[in-house]
């Protein structure tokens, strides 16, 4: 039976670049082959991750372009599953792998929308929606506030509590040198200050501009290996342990319990089947918080919490480096930041560089396990992933 | 070793149509899944091929799409690849099926693009392009012209000999229901008719109208099965015997040979020896005439004829039905059509019903061994596929 393991993994510093995606696809790409201590004809297969290329930059066909700057001729495509292109098509480079047509695979996804008006984007982004919803005049925020709004009045969740997700992620992107807002924020500062309105305007009641992601350029890039052939590159293979994808109503109206992601449920049960573990075996999450509603969410939906529950670790500190389950040391996408095609390598990247120690200062002492969730759609698709540590 | 099958493939009729693009998935989906005795419950992963839907008709995120009005929850995802996206997913459902996670794998594909002006078309088909030569003023049929106009100097190749295989591709598919172009014409019609700048303009010398693949609305799609597994629904399962994919310079003016394809060399090479067999064992080919001059280029890159002589068979009539290696029986992308992520699996199809006895009044008869290839951008990334009748 052969497994996968991931060699070189890295990303560009998130935000606001000056790099085209091309670049966002390369600088990451190299670096990445680099550290794996691979030249690139050593590569097998190229998986792009990437969103909106097309749209946003006038470029598809990605994956032939990062082939030619590469200086290879190995087959190449481009995955598009909304925001989890990234974990799909780490997804699509662990099956080639596990296929045994393929030892060496290398996924780079990268976004490049800062050029861009934010209501351009905004358009684009809900080209992912049901037509219906779209054409009803929804749009991601306003589904992340009408999820949030009921959410919150099942379980008793408070503005506050929200808040605390984004200061939370703040606080650790205060400590990963790649996040794009590098920022101390605190609840008060949020939601209790004369200036609130002004730092944190309210975009879709209840939510706020801290709840919500910010558009970010970036690029990302994994080498995924055969874990006898990564095992001749290095002595800390991190392995991928288990994946599961799952759909849902591409409309949140159809779902009969709308606050229910049946999609992160389903991905991350065929996840832990698939790894032969459970969910307290985890040491480190990073989950897709879009809207830190999101993140409340996913943490129980993948099976971390009791439903309705998740606020209360969050109070308790629970979900911070330190706590009994640290979610988005990366930062997350509220901090982190957003570039839609490289959102889930980002955080494969986190978790393998806390798998291997390297998280400097945010570092989650002794992790063995990491679980990442990316969302496609707005909860539509899920694509989880579990990672260990060594083999 | 486990192997893979076809059970359903099937297609829209390719044409200037009324449904929309999640209709062109939906249907030939429905009638893939029925014919081949499957419910969509069975379905253990879903790919869709499609290039342009965001750009045509701002929608992307086509995998939760098909998924949600098939009511299933599996995972999906769309393959990206310029036109070559529906080779691509099939190889994807191909490996996903070898790797031994996945039994059974439906690959949609479909491009909605008549009801945009071509002009705008044509602006969105060069995303595909290296930005430098699209900047430059580059089109797909400049760079098509440019490609010809070198091979028919080099070669001795006429404008006479291009216009044979249009002559051919449009006589195919009078016998393909599905064909976008039903209408035969004749070398003197196209070229030595008082009408001949009416009905077949010169478009990017020396290329004509009929030297260019229409633009269609189409879809298309086939259900991937482990062999063993396809033996429950089928007595007569086609198998997959190799893929290859290769990738080669974005740019057309950075290529050695303008004139050879290596993308198709490299991808044809790799899908004969995954095979185990060699191009004289091939009965019938699909090959990318998006131009007519491509179809004589890649009947040679491919393996099938020596260099500079592929215009030669053409006049021997070695191409046509009953000739020496029939090449398009569908109408090929010319008089079948050419909607971009369905073109193929269109001809993966063809290509089935040719082996399975079932391509009526085009038959070749007692055909074993098929071909296809798809080309991604212009001659940088392609995808062959060799089928078997039988196991």
């Amino acid at each position: 039976m052969r497994k996968v393991a991931i060699l070189g993994a890295t990303m560009t510093k998130f935000g606001k670049l000056t790099q085209g995606l091309d670049e966002l696809l390369l600088e990451p790409s190299l670096t990445a082959i680099e550290s794996s201590k691979l030249s690139e004809k050593d590569l097998d297969l190229l998986y792009i991750s990437n969103m909106l290329g097309g749209e946003l930059t006038k470029q598809v066909s990605l994956g032939t372009m990062l082939a030619d700057e590469l200086g290879v001729k190995i087959g190449a495509d481009r995955i598009e599953n909304g925001p989890a292109a990234g974990a799909s098509a780490i997804k699509d480079a662990f099956i080639a792998i596990k296929s045994g047509l393929f030892d060496l695979v290398l996924v780079a996804g990268a976004e490049k929308m800062t050029h861009m008006a934010t209501e351009v984007i905004s358009e684009y982004i809900s080209y992912m929606l049901h037509p219906v919803e779209r054409m009803s005049g929804a749009t991601l925020p306003s589904l992340g506030a009408m999820l949030a709004r009921l959410y919150m009045k099942q379980y008793g969740v408070t503005s506050e509590d929200l808040a605390m997700i984004a200061v939370k992620n703040h606080k650790n992107a205060l400590n990963n040198p790649y996040a794009h807002l590098q920022k101390m924020v605190t609840v008060d500062n949020l939601l209790h200050s004369n200036e609130m309105e002004k730092i944190n305007p309210m975009v879709a009641d209840p939510l706020r501009r801290f709840d919500i992601s910010p558009i970010s350029d970036g690029g990302a890039a994994v080498v995924l290996a055969e874990l006898e052939v990564a095992k001749k590159y290095t002595d800390l293979p991190v392995t991928i342990e288990g994946f599961g994808q799952a759909t849902d109503s591409l409309a949140l109206h159809e779902r009969p319990v709308p606050t229910d992601i049946n999609a992160v449920k389903e991905a991350s049960k065929q996840a832990f089947k698939m790894s032969g573990i459970s969910p307290d075996q985890i040491d480190v999450a990073e989950l897709h918080d879009a809207f830190t509603i999101l993140e409340l969410v996913e943490s129980e939906d993948a099976g971390f919490f009791e439903k309705g529950t998740a606020h209360k670790m969050v109070r308790e500190g629970q979900t911070e480096i330190g706590g009994k389950l640290p979610i988005n040391t990366s930062g997350g996408l509220k901090a982190r930041g957003h570039p839609l095609g490289a959102t889930g390598l980002s955080q494969v990247v986190e978790l393998v560089w806390q798998l291997r120690g390297e998280a400097r200062g945010r570092q989650v002492p002794g992790a063995t396990y990491g679980f990442s969730v990316n969302l496609g759609g707005f909860g539509s698709n899920a694509v989880s992933l579990i990672l260990k540590r060594g083999d």
